[in-house]
């Protein structure tokens, strides 16, 4: 059925103004000031509000298996909230395994996918080993699947990590391919060594989680990533950045013209190390990796959001129930499964700490939530813009909202929030999937497994060229 | 009369796609896949073109007094120029003399547009002392005129260069009134020196001119400008950026989130101090200051567009025949008029030189010759953008056309061409201004006197408040 | 008389190691470990105490006009303190006025130290401007004089100031003569500006004379001196550093190689701007131009004497009584006469703020306090050293003497100690000038005009070549 | 037999001056200028001479197994070429064995230079694990050898390669016991694929092996020594730097007061990348790990000598014969042994490269090639000075001596020099270890076996205390 969404403030990352915008078979069709309603469209009125594009949330962990238990949210629950929050695509990592064929991770992750997912999803690949069979298998899975951005872990010593040659090879592979390259920056052999002596020395509490992952030791692995995409002559895409010293290295690289980008998230820009430290074992909740740091590293994130050294906002989110999950670790923080609920919060938290507070502008918070993620990860300009032609992906926000973020009333399955108390301006109050409402006045409308797998561009296909000029080639233009 | 663009790719600084634009009233109505053309309506086929907003160019110097001369484009040459190069609104440079009013300056660069300018043009507005005066009438012109920046020289001795005491009062006097204050950064007392010995020692050749104001005292100055920004809590942009010493500054300020913004020229990114060497004296036509530079600054300049450390491409558009005007300087490169003749290719080179040889994307494209600009300088969105009531300003661009540039073949009104015998990709086809065409096939149509004033806002206006949520002021966001 | 000094430990720039030394005729004639009183030779026993070089300060104002008042010190009471604390060499500035023959000053300040100096003295020259007469001038007083330093001032604007053409002029001259250019840099321009409108105001206390002058303004000037030192291919010292901006600019310009050198001062290491606002004007005994910073410089400052990218300590000796002198600003801090009493601590304060403290080897504490200033300014090896051929210039120290500094116990003619109260580790027990006491077991004992003149080297005389390889040349090898 | 060296030029890292030398039992008795000879002792003139400390070299390999071949110099061999070129002092590498015990591996050594050094020599100890056998083990060799350096390989995979779990391991042993890391930075894990996939493509000249190691992972594995050893609070050494971007990233260390310091080897000052194209398989000899670099980074590292980012000289002395050794890897340029024949000319390299050529100071060059070597391992002031009671190690220098280096003529038991045909000023005439000569007019007059063993004093002893205020402990205070 066709909509017209009336009178809202459209924003996008370049613009914002007044208009009415006509969605038709999913599409935005028109946007006019005088768009009169078609007979067979809804009207909605969309006066006082924003009305966004939908958020793209470029990093997400939906029930995946970690450290002997799964995360409390899947991609039911999990896509549920990210609608609510404004969220209206996401990219979840697919974890393969050493030794066995990539398509059977990625047949896995879309079994857990299939039938639940209430908005769009994409699929990262993780990188563990680069061998004979991973050569010939990840074209084949770039091509068809159209999973165009590859994952390296530095840090989960004996788990996840790969060496640095892997990670080498893995990005001379994705410039040969198209494929965007994501790592988690820490240093997994030093780390592995420090919660070893400190477990040796008692020392198990959560705030250890922390101590046992400096930041210098982000700083380092980032710039070592660096340093080896700069000899691959590839892109490099740096997850979840926390500190002031991944930063610079980031910031550093793009002076001197590489194609690297970097990513932080939400907990990172407003909770820092101290809540680690909470009584009853609670501070387990605020176990990430890598972890919460001091407070002045959150005005150099900011900072780097602002002038471009940083481009997106991925929520991370990878939640585990306080009781029977997170406890896992009482006596022994390592093994606190990491991670915590973030996806349905992403978005309003940065209109909140960005926009109300003055640190970003509309058009800024448009790009980091949601465009660069579509333009860097292949699905631009299907999602992440509010254009003629592309999927009527739309949130409306209601600015003058206020709110307190709780457990009490989110809508992730997991037992606790972890911004809990905090206040936030804006709230989403209805949000439309290619067309359709899956949120309409803040209740859930949708059906699961109305979700759509997104097959992705490779990265960096430009329309330069005039015999390329259609918006379908120019629309993915690296950034 | 109503117009209806047809099957073009819109491109804007976020967004590439393929639609058509209904524009009534000189202002950008609906943008649709199936909008019909109403009865009243032209309709304009761009199809297999890019339709790109108008560009914004914010330096130029037209009927500029310098040197005991008068430059030789005035504002209907110069805007026409403009035109046929793709520009649809300039902000000129509003000279002033200590002791006069601020108010005299103003009248006489009204005098100068009025019933000459084919596009739209706002002024900037040059301080050279503060003084009780100044502090009294400057407010004033800010909010009668709408003329929210103003230019300070450090260049220029005993002519228009100021001192650090007068920049940095008029930083904070930008700070209170919301302005922006930009800077021509060379250390004009150094130069002045250098100037003086060369011409003692008899080095009396165009060359003498690069080689008497070096890379270091732009560097110098640009670094000073920056200090002086972050002790008055202020913003600052810094006009024709040449050199890697420059950007580090620049970029260094941004990264500790001081609102600083820098601006580059064609000339700067595609010629070398090798052209001031050309024989006979034809070394002259390529006198601007600051001076062309060893190439190997180009690339720097081109990465710091790329990752945002320079945001907007300004012409300096200042052009003096050779014949009887650069001529005054045989004998003596001190007394070469300054500038040179760019407002017309300035569009043009930057598509061609940036997006056609894979340099920027097409969306950082339009930002930096259009957008940027825009929203630095007060005038977004009605200019700088392809949205739904935006000002008509559009240019319909051909990407397959090859041409070569000349001052046989170009429309400025003087009798060189600073890019003689380049040859660039692409060419706009048709352009218009507020709705009207102004170029139509590549043919002036347009009318003397139809470019209207632009009384812009003051910089930094947020909507991010919920009770500002209008288009009207969200779209002046600070960048 | 012949002295043999027994069994002290004797410390150098690079050694440290307990013998005994011979002087004869006022130099160092032996040392070693079984040297035998000559039966004409004095024995002094300096058993378990170290033996350094005597203090060579190369920056003090004795006896110079400020501001209508005259320093409360002068050559001899400036001296004697000097000898007390265990310097026995001092270069202080030589003033001149723009208009009047250099030599006129010069002989000004012979008259001022005939007849007072307790110990050696030499000068430099401030140049204020450039002009024929200058460069006429200056040469033969290099030549004839032995002065081979140039001050130039980049504050004080309308008394010391000079513009960016005479420091680049300056810089220039002493490239070809030989000469060290040393600057105060601070932008006076936008400090007299800061200072107008703190009065116009009201702001008057002492602690507004740091307000006015912010470190940032010390940044900025360093890194343009350092810009102009690049231009002129000559060198640069830079005197009075005081913040973390301005040794990252020294620092970067000796990365890229540049001979750039700068000292810093004990009020700097020890002392912080909070000093400033203690109450009943007392903050007026704290007014140094540069001002005294935020604690947080200090470290930097201490690291950058021990890696190397400061190379001295100078005393920046001016002191002024503070009843009837620093009074003179009572409701009017920019009339407080800059400058304090710190010739007679500087040397004991490096070694227990340094040395005692573990920042500091005892080699690099000689180093600042003595042999690098002797190096750059001409006077090594004669001065700065112990060495045989050196003069027996030797302070006999007590390292396990504890004391606390005040003006009831010190030697400077004024009435306050600006680190009164400040417990130091070590003290000089006794002094000898040229193998004469002048302080002999914590008493005077020498005669007013006693010290001599010292013409001093031009910079950077080499003895690498072969055919210079003589002691006295060699000596004064550029560091 | 005592020894009078008569009116030489005496240099020191401080001073410079001509004076007379006592040498008795071993030790400099005494200095003067009118020192009579004793009847006792023999009289040496070295009028027109330098006299220097006997060069220290700390980075030797002498009788080193090395992929299946052994070294070409052992230690009588190569003693007897680093006496001839002024070197006094060693610090060889003792190689040790995963899971084998340290004690084995000293005892090993040991045996390799008795009855065959003819000049001193100490042990660096190499840490190629750490488990509860070394960390029991360590402790007690550094007590009772006296080996105060540990050297860590991230090079050499599957050979000498420890991860970085034990790099900061053994930093933070070394914080605790007072000792100095040593680190060979090249990213071993990235090379070792780098060379498979080059050797998988059929490149296997010598140019491949350069091509394999480029500088970014020297600079990258440089910057995660220097991360570790801030985590650790520890102390770290960088052997043979090679590039730019490694000296920045010890120079930032430094800045912000890291300890950690640097070394080079005469090969990266003075050949480059070019030597390993030479035809017919003659690259081979200019086979070093990390490789010769491109000419653009010599002027670093003489820049960071100059400046002090870079402390020490090092020759990595590694020899094998071209034919029979280096033709190993013909075919294969991962075959090739590692290494060159750089002891004998590393001092007359840094001389004659360095002083004659205006580069370094007289001063500079004694502290590079000498003391800050001896001060840094554990030998100051007995090795590294001329000063009374030091180890009479005295190199008596011609520098008007011009010779041409050649393996015609050098000393070393290998078939080509590193440095033939190029021409150096200056040359060691006489070499003295303790008092006595081992090279007398140019000829070996040694003992093979009259070399010591160097037990060295542990990382950072101070003497800053009054209590400790003895020549020996204070002789060790950390640079």
């Amino acid at each position: 059925m066709k909509k017209l969404i009336k009178n809202g403030t459209i924003v996008t990352a370049a613009d914002t103004y007044v208009a009415n915008i006509l969605v038709d078979h999913g599409v935005i069709a028109q946007i006019g000031t005088d768009l009169a309603a078609p007979a067979d469209a809804e009207v909605v009125d969309a006066s006082g509000h924003y009305v966004f594009p939908g958020g793209v949330d470029p990093h997400t962990h939906l029930d995946m298996p970690f450290g002997g238990t799964v995360t409390a949210d899947d991609f039911e629950s999990g896509t549920i909230a990210a609608a609510f929050g404004g969220t209206t695509s996401i990219i979840d990592f697919c974890l393969t395994s050493k030794g066995a064929p990539l398509r059977d991770a990625v047949a896995t992750w879309h079994a857990k996918a299939k039938g639940k997912a209430v908005i769009d999803y994409g699929f990262h690949l993780m990188v563990g080993e680069v061998n004979d069979e991973v050569l010939r298998e990840l074209p084949q899975i770039i091509d068809e699947e159209g999973i165009t951005s590859l994952k390296v872990f530095m840090a989960y010593k004996n788990v996840f990590q790969a060496d640095d040659g892997t990670l080498l090879r893995t990005l001379q592979l994705a410039r040969q391919e198209g494929a965007l390259v994501m790592v988690h920056a820490e240093n997994g052999d030093v780390i592995a060594y420090l919660i070893d002596k400190a477990l040796e020395e008692g020392n198990t509490d959560p705030i250890y989680h922390a101590l046992t992952r400096p930041s210098v030791l982000e700083g380092e692995a980032t710039g070592r990533a660096v340093n080896l995409t700069e000899l691959a002559d590839s892109q490099l895409y740096v997850v979840h950045v926390t500190c002031a010293e991944a930063v610079e290295k980031i910031a550093d690289a793009r002076r001197k013209g590489l194609r690297v980008y970097g990513e932080t998230c939400p907990q990172y820009l407003t909770l820092d190390v101290s809540y680690l430290e909470k009584p009853d074992f609670e501070g387990a909740k605020y176990v990430w990796s890598p972890p919460l740091r001091e407070k002045s590293h959150q005005g150099v994130l900011w900072d780097a959001l602002w002038n471009g050294s940083l481009q997106t906002i991925g929520s991370d989110q990878c939640s585990f129930d306080f009781k029977g999950q997170k406890e896992l670790g009482r006596g022994n923080f390592s093994k606190i499964p990491n991670g915590g609920p973030t996806i349905e919060d992403r978005f309003s938290l940065l209109y909140s700490e960005g926009v109300a507070k003055g640190r970003l502008s509309l058009n800024k918070f448009v790009d980091v939530v949601s465009t660069s993620s579509a333009k860097l990860f292949g699905l631009f300009p299907r999602k992440g813009t509010i254009a003629v032609g592309s999927d009527a992906d739309i949130v409306i926000f209601d600015p003058h909202a206020q709110r307190t973020l709780s457990a009490a009333t989110h809508h992730m399955r997991v037992d606790y929030n972890a911004f809990e108390g905090m206040d936030v301006a804006g709230e989403p109050v209805s949000v439309l999937v290619r067309g359709e409402f899956v949120i309409r006045d803040k209740q859930f409308v949708g059906t699961p497994g109305s979700g759509e797998y997104l097959r992705r561009k490779r990265f960096g296909q430009h329309a330069a060229k005039p015999e390329q000029a259609s918006a379908e080639a120019a629309g993915s233009a690296q950034p």
